[in-house]
């Protein structure tokens, strides 16, 4: 079981969530809860090192972030000591996540369950901070960036041989769309691996991509659900037979920055030169256009889609190697996708998604697939229009409009 | 060298105190550095703990307390780092403090100082968080109770075989009187091992008695000194013939509550029942006074003095035994202590003490002495007027009246 920061936010949610574990143990279940930092702490670590460095060293910042998901251990094991069970939180080195030496982006290497089983085998609920371990080689303390606690989870659900691996957070499940656009989103009983990992990389944060793609490396069953209410959510496995396979099942939606080098020489190894440029800088490039040089002078446009925090980071690494003639940048596009297993199948799908675009007046600037997703870059300035008509015309939606939350505290969202 | 928490509270504290430890460093020493949590950060994981738990486990205090070292050597590490010196901060089981595994008050057992030492070796300054140990066994987090940072300093001090242990802190040393009553104490440039022992448990807050005893176990000098000036602080070391020996060193007060249990059966074994009852309620008793019985029908009475925290432990331990007709409590009663080396060979120092007293109407209610110090509970509200009078009757003071720090934030001053 994983708690995020928004599970664990309060001295009430800590009670909550260790009431969930303490159920769970009651109903039969050897229980393994890996636990996030506590709402806003880590943010709060990350000003304590900016007010003494500039640079902090990443070693050290491990150190300190690595703070936040032992303090929300140490309290959950708390308060499940209270309600009548045997809680205890591991150390670094008892945890046995083993990572590489990357800090503060740390890979898991491996995970020695043995103190884990041990304890299990003492009858006790072992609470394991999330997104960090201990390297190998030096035994220091490395934290896996940010969202790597799902990736802890995964992880040692994978280890154990677990039979699922929940995902508690403040949202019910995964979505057909973002529910705070799209009314009667409509909340999956179950997505396959495939599907989550296509979701997840093109705008669903509800769960990680690593996480995600070590789940289906170790076939481990993911249950995504809310931590503030008792219905299941939504199940991410094997693709099987049995598995409902709907031609669209979700649309998903994000908002990147662009980047568009024109004139470009049309020699062999331009392009090769431009992503080498942004690879040494550590850019992940996401999706790629290149106009064929139309003119007599054999120049050519090449654009590409970024995180936009890694507009700057690109702009300045492709200054330097002269390719084209000018570099312009969007700071904003939007990126609409629809996700589904069943589009293998059914090759008119991107066809219906172009029409009702173009039927909604949408351009779409940019198109990306692959055998289970169709992308498009359009304005941002239409993404909520986009989804909306996407969702409508693959009839995505429950028939029902959901209900809100009154409070607004627990929006059943897809977070882009 | 070890930094309490006042001088390391804030990004600028860690900043000077990472100046300090790089200047040590470049004068030539190699340099390992214990740091205490900053400033309230323990009092708020305390909150934490309270908000979530009624009685916190004590395993899982531990891990959570533990947590506000290990940013402060985080911090200090970037610091130095960006200072141009390569620090490491150390985890639990990389500084090798090895303890037994009471929780929340354990003992040092064991320094497996090997890392220390290859870190050291490589040219590194070495950080290691005060105040905790990993036990011997279970390979948990331990902590050594509050205070506990001035131990792991000396202990590591000693498994290096270091010619000193600097202790930093906000007060410019150890002093002849707590100035705030005495404007004239005087700063003294060294005490011994036995005198500090005395001092620190007679109310000289500046060094935790458990710190100096490990210190005088292992011939560790110690130097107690301001983080905020450069000037020499105190040294504490093994009394030599070279010291210099007044008949009396330091005046120090403290405030305690007292118990007095009336009409106590006058029969052998009484006096046991009572104070093994303290001692299974875990009541540290520090003076004891017993009236010879007076009148005809053979009773006595009894009194002692313990921490005022512990007054009610104690009163609720001995309601149940039923040794007397009654229990009055004091909840607050002063202590004045003088304490010097030189006691041993000058009997006429109790006397004159008394005298003192006696001349400034303050009346005597218990007296407690060892070879190098002699005790007197006095109503709390003459403290003041029994420490300036002592002070002065044995000429401690500097001639000149000691000038404050005007910002009333550095007070040279030994706390109770």
């Amino acid at each position: 079981m994983k708690f995020g920061g928004t599970s664990v936010a309060t001295a009430d949610d800590i009670r909550r969530a260790a009431g969930r574990i303490v159920a769970a143990r009651e109903a039969g279940s050897q229980v393994v809860a890996v636990l996030s930092a506590r709402g806003q702490a880590t943010d709060e670590l990350v000003e304590m090192a900016q007010e003494v460095s500039e640079r902090p060293d990443p070693r050290e910042m491990d150190m300190l972030l690595s703070v936040g998901e032992r303090i929300s251990c140490a309290l959950c094991a708390m308060a499940i000591n209270d309600l009548g069970h045997q809680a205890i939180s591991l150390t670094w080195s008892q945890a046995g996540i083993v990572t590489d030496t990357s800090h503060t982006k740390a890979r898991i290497l491996d995970v020695r369950a043995d103190r884990i089983r041990q304890a299990l085998g003492e009858d006790r609920i072992v609470l394991v901070a999330g997104f960090q371990g201990v390297s190998g080689d030096s035994r220091d303390v490395t934290t896996l960036g940010r969202g790597g606690s799902d990736t802890t989870a995964i992880a040692i659900a994978a280890a154990l041989g677990a039979t699922v691996c929940e995902i508690y957070t403040d949202v019910a499940g995964v979505f057909s769309a973002d529910p705070r656009i799209v009314p009667n989103a409509r909340k999956l009983p179950e997505v396959s691996f495939d599907e989550m990992l296509e979701m997840s990389s093109s705008g669903a944060g509800v769960l990680q991509l690593r996480a995600v793609e070590y789940a289906r490396n170790h076939s481990i069953n993911i249950h995504c659900r809310s931590s503030f209410e008792d219905a299941p959510g939504t199940f991410v496995r094997t693709e099987e037979e049995t598995m409902e396979r709907p031609f669209v099942t979700a649309v998903t939606h994000a908002y990147e920055a662009r980047v568009t080098l024109t004139g470009l020489r049309d020699e062999p190894g331009v392009a090769g030169d431009v992503f080498d440029a942004l690879a040494a800088a550590n850019v992940n490039v996401d999706m790629i256009i290149q106009n064929e040089p139309m003119s007599e002078d054999s120049k050519a446009d090449l654009s590409f889609t970024v995180a936009a925090d890694d507009l700057r980071t690109a702009t300045d690494a492709l200054e330097g190697i002269g390719a084209g003639e000018g570099i312009t940048a969007d700071e904003r596009v939007g990126k609409v996708s629809i996700v589904g297993a069943g589009m293998r199948s059914h090759p008119g799908v991107a066809a219906k998604v172009f029409r009702t675009l173009g039927d909604a007046a949408i351009n779409i600037e940019m198109i990306s697939t692959s055998p289970i997703k169709i992308s498009c870059v359009i304005s941002a300035d239409q993404v909520a229009d986009a989804v909306r008509a996407i969702h409508a015309a693959f009839e995505l939606g429950d028939e029902a409009v959901r209900e809100e939350d009154p409070s607004g505290e627990h929006r059943p969202t897809v977070p882009s």
